[in-house]
């Protein structure tokens, strides 16, 4: 078996070549189709011309380089935006990684090639879809959602920004499973986990599911100095109610691995002299075991009930139960090899907490992710940073394990 | 002793009259220095030159009638500005009963005077201070602050306004204490006190004191998906946990009549997927005892100072303190005499929850309110009103009440 090694000095080059793109103090302004993040994917599609891809940027911004290539083909990549004035390696990393394998690939002439994917909108700067690009790519986005998609923050609609990038009028490119024996993802791991534990590699086991729900409780808004605490009905007070059981019943009946947010909380009228008339807040959980996911689903349902009784009402609203996304167990093995390798005793297998395209991608081929360390775990924001000897090694690890693949092994 | 007696039609009429100045739904929107606020304190101006009174529209838009009187004389008054989109009866009622008392007072033919004051802005419309007008007339407003406040709803500046109102170059009158035997403010309760105990007058002991802080946590802002429980620094959920305090604590403490409310709170950065790394609520209480209120407040930086202990740091700011203001014994007693004639065993002494312009004008000269009922408790609402029966009733005791401290008694 030929193994694959990746030339760390251009991985690193061209990291810092995209973090140039964009910058925005340490880290990196792209939002999915501006004008830098356009910049961007035009640079990778003619990173790919050069190695001789058939690369294109299709209709939802995805660029594409397919390997001219007789044998085992295996897909790589991530996503190339970033979240808005964040972190150079989110995203960026997976595709740098991706493209230096393709290039070893072929530099090597091991029979087989490695096809680079960029995912658009991964961060979820546009609405109607969790992952628009891989989503496209898995088949799962129809015209009419396009249709409906517009910008979060306010730079208008998917169409009309894919118009002004030239990409309207481009078919959207539709995964071939058959082609594939692999989908890679490498990431930073956007928590503390490897840091804190002094090791360089993370092997993914499963990406978590993200369950999400909007409660609603109504009271009646009043007077905060004329209305006797008795008779009030403080839709305040009662969101408050539920929280405190939230905090004190989830550790009960949680995983390992679980973990829960109420991240946003919304008072009406939100004044200090008026008593709430309504109240508002976003519970999200996340765990790999769907048992779990239901027990806390379960639980969450009947504190709510018990919340609405009095005095104030008090309603739930699924906002979305994804599933989880097993990693494949075969290509957990090849990383562990690898790591093995070239970061001995230095690497875990753990559970993805955040989302990522390969849980798309999952149910279609066999996929592998990966992770390295992030500096104090931060995430989606412009400090977040990893060493180069990491992201060094972890190019390693991803390109051996890629050419473990290759070789049939 | 003559009694004085009101003319209810003539109030009933008034009433109905500045409720179609600015109608809105079933209310009005008539906020300070509008043209629907100038056309209504013109109207008032109006009424008060047709019974012989001196008056003007001074520098700060207080509408002020000077009885050409010899023997006591009377202040009354509140004021003729509403909440946006807000009741017909707030503010105009007692402007209304004060106008008649000055009508009666001067038809018939007593020794005396009543003086009729609309102050500008009780409802704070504009930045500053919390009572405009009543605070100018008391002397208590620089031209400083004049030159500061801006609307709080974006109309502009306060002395932009003034101008347009066409009272830039006018005085703003100050009060002469020694004029004056006292000072009557009516007004509906804004509670529900009256009505649930099917009782028609309230006689205030007190106006409450308001005070106001906001708490700020600062914890560690972070992915929800990658942060383990245990590590997490989550500002939101420290909030909670000191309001599930004060919800627990501040029952044992408070006095019988304090209220308490946490009416605004802010996540930040208030995503469901984001660890809030700060969080700030507004926690106000109200009580008219200063040793209740002393107690309330320990409690309250007690409770801080535990909640700020671990993971997040907490803040206490002072965002206010206000003095509970004491209604005149002798004009409480009065406003009982005369409400056991017009409403007898249907009155009642109580505290005001709400402030009021009287609290500004009691350090000065003796001071007394009065409640009618509001149906609901409805307040700062445009549903708020109260019915025709109870709008006379309370203006027979209004009035009666001022003729027995002009007559001396």
């Amino acid at each position: 078996m030929t193994m694959l090694r990746a030339n760390t000095q251009r991985v690193l080059k061209d990291l810092y070549h995209l973090r140039s793109i964009g910058a925005y103090k340490t880290g990196v302004h792209r939002p999915t189709l501006s004008a830098n993040d356009m910049i961007a994917r035009k640079w990778l599609a003619d990173q790919l011309l050069a190695i001789g891809h058939k690369t294109t940027i299709d209709g939802i911004a995805n660029v594409y380089g397919r390997a001219p290539a007789d044998g085992p083909i295996v897909l790589a990549g991530s996503h190339i935006e970033s979240q808005n004035h964040a972190g150079w390696l989110d995203g960026a990393l997976g595709v740098v990684y991706a493209l230096e394998a393709a290039r070893v690939a072929k530099e090597t002439g091991i029979p087989g090639g490695v096809d680079v994917i960029a995912f658009a909108d991964e961060e979820g700067h546009f609405s109607g879809a969790s992952f628009l690009g891989s989503e496209s790519f898995a088949g799962d986005i129809s015209e009419d959602a396009m249709d409906g998609s517009v910008c979060r923050s306010g730079r208008g609609r998917l169409r009309d920004l894919l118009a002004n990038a030239g990409l309207a009028s481009r078919e959207r490119v539709k995964i071939e499973p058959e082609r594939y024996a692999a989908f890679f993802e490498a990431h930073i791991e956007q928590g503390q986990t490897l840091e804190t534990e002094g090791l360089n590699i993370g092997v993914v086991t499963s990406i978590v599911a993200i369950w999400q729900y909007r409660i609603t409780f109504t009271g009646i808004q009043n007077h905060a100095g004329t209305t006797k605490m008795a008779i009030r009905r403080d839709a305040g007070k009662a969101l408050m109610g539920l929280w405190y059981r939230i905090e004190e019943e989830f550790p009960e009946i949680s995983g390992q691995h679980s973990v829960w947010t109420v991240g946003r909380v919304k008072l009406s009228p939100g004044q200090p002299s008026i008593i709430p008339g309504s109240a508002e807040m976003i519970v999200q959980f996340r765990d790999a075991e769907p048992a779990t996911l239901d027990r806390l689903k379960a639980k969450l349902y009947e504190l709510v009930k018990e919340a609405g009784e009095c005095p104030c009402t008090a309603t739930i609203e699924n906002m979305g139960e994804s599933k989880p996304a097993q990693m494949s167990k075969a290509l957990q093995s090849t990383l562990i090899d690898a790591a093995k390798i070239h970061a001995p005793e230095k690497w875990l297998i753990m559970p993805s907490g955040a989302g990522h395209d390969a849980q798309v991608i999952a149910p279609l081929i066999p996929s592998a992710m990966m992770f390295i360390p992030s500096i104090g775990g931060i995430s989606h924001h412009w400090t977040e940073t990893t060493c180069d000897e990491d992201i060094a090694k972890g190019a390693q690890v991803f390109v051996d394990a890629i050419g473990r693949v290759m070789s049939g092994g």
